[in-house]
């Protein structure tokens, strides 16, 4: 990196859980980095932790509104527009089921007029759930997915298909040269305690000594990917030089039952089994998930190096240092 | 109807082909009529045949921006917002991508909310194409569909099923009572001669005495549904009292293949067959498409009753009149 200028990079939801990582990651390259986030999902210690570095500047705007001048005024320095801006977790995505589509598509809109504007490269973060629950196992890209349009999942799976149609079509018209990562379950340090993610709400609950809760009976599967690896994959597929014009997995292809994970949270955190209590599913949860990654190796060379129990244990040493703090703890 | 005043309709999409139609069907109902079209695939000479309606209203307008004080200031009046306004064949929805999108996501929310503050129950019609290209035959509504959101049918495709999620989110929010037809293949008077749809594509080349088109080897299926079938379920479904929470095709589950329709078309033009000549299948064409009308048929009392010799009859007999003035004759 040492003599070449890697210019502005925008990236968009950059203070939340996967963003933060990546907007340090990107500082660490040597990108002036303009971190755009309207706070809604965000963890404002994320954001503390980011402001101190070099290169680093926080705008705080919703990408459903047009673009503030903050960040259109410096277009001609962007060179990477990251979009990962959209609650991700069910419950607060379908908080506010109409904003979260209006994320995904007028956002993406917004962000990749951005890119086209500045001749700057644009990466979506699309997402495994537009397979919805699928029929095939695992997951590759061709697959057309199994989603309900019509269901309370459907304004976050059908707004990032949605967002995926547009990014392509960009793509098509020559209007900016993108790339599309379809991320499956990532878990790491900086996801919120309270974001209702299974791999946060087991450990919480592990550490904060009150009910284990496991939906279904435990045997729908996930795949989890540690946040390190996500943030190096994601990197090395914007910084690629494949024809964007196929979305790419990010993802670790480890698969591992719920109960499964459930367990070794408790053997991690020294909880008691019987605090395990079992709840209902929710609508359109899906039972198996797991990523073929075989065009990230084929195209980009990347697979995921860090073990679940290594992410584990890391994940649960930093949120048993979250959890310390009181007025945190109180939110679990 | 008599003494009940059914108040303001908006017709988003109004002047277009089967918008034209259902606007002559909700003034003979009673209905004031605000349309509301950016006549971007309207033809002007439907507009023509409405504006000497009474209560008829043309307000010329595209749903992608804030609805015009026109609609607006009428919100107290509207009991009716149907949501008709997309281009719909693929030269044309292809046209501009990224307004096809944004037509279906930004503008249903724009009716949404005019429907949400007015008190007005809305109708969206989405389409067939929500099942891609379906491997289930005929579609139920519970089918979920083979829809690339990769490809360059997406942005309709995957626009549609977005408008439809967000519909469905308001009616689970209580913001809107809501319907949601999936309107399949619709023949007749109004088309556009150079929409690029099959049936207007046969008659017109048919009649223009030209080269006569079928894509592929013509034995991929359609079942094509006469406008004023249509027309009927359409005001069935917004006036039905039915729980809005699932979306109803609408269509006419006769099905036949393209090169049966081409047949029944040289017959009735007495075109000479010589004249087809046969070209690649387009990207993504679906190749069979029947609709389950049971829902339709069971909630609504709705069945299709004009046949298909009597329908491409009446529609062969209107593409005569039309093609005989010289300006349409040469747009073919």
């Amino acid at each position: 990196m040492s003599d070449h200028q890697p210019g502005v990079a925008v990236v968009a939801g950059g203070a939340g859980f996967i963003g933060s990582h990546l907007c340090q990651a990107l500082v660490a390259r040597g990108h002036e980095v303009l971190c755009v986030d309207n706070l809604q999902t965000a963890r404002p210690s994320n954001l503390q932790t980011l402001e101190g570095l070099p290169g680093f500047t926080f705008v705080e705007a919703d990408i459903v509104r047009p673009l503030p001048e903050a960040v259109l005024g410096a277009a001609e320095r962007v060179t990477r527009v990251y979009n990962l801006a959209c609650a991700a977790s069910p419950p607060q995505y379908q908080a506010d089921p109409e904003h979260t589509m209006l994320t995904n598509v007028v956002g993406t809109h917004h962000l990749l007029r951005l890119a086209e504007r500045a001749g700057a490269r644009f990466l979506l973060t699309s997402t495994s759930e537009v397979y919805g629950d699928p029929e095939v196992h695992p997951q590759p890209e061709g697959y057309r997915g199994w989603v309900s349009c019509t269901g309370p999942r459907a304004c976050y799976d059908e707004g990032k298909r949605a967002a995926e149609a547009m990014t392509f079509d960009y793509a098509r018209m020559g209007r900016a040269e993108v790339r599309v990562a379809r991320i499956f379950n990532t878990y790491g340090p900086n996801m919120s305690p309270d974001d209702g993610r299974v791999v946060s709400n087991l450990i919480c609950q592990a550490l904060a000594d009150c009910e284990i809760t496991v939906f279904g009976d435990g045997s729908q599967t996930r795949s989890f990917c540690y946040v390190d690896d996500m943030v190096r994959g994601l990197i090395a597929l914007m910084e690629s030089d494949i024809d964007g014009l196929e979305p790419v997995n990010l993802g670790n292809p480890v698969e591992l039952t719920v109960g499964d994970l459930c367990d070794r949270v408790l053997a991690l955190t020294g909880a008691d089994a019987r605090r395990v209590v079992f709840k209902p599913l929710p609508t359109d949860d899906p039972r198996r998930r797991r990523p073929d990654i075989g065009r990230a190796r084929d195209l980009l060379g990347w697979t995921p190096r860090v073990g679940l129990e290594e992410g584990l244990a890391a994940t649960c040493e930093w949120f048993g240092r979250e959890l310390a703090t009181p007025v945190e703890a109180a939110r679990v």
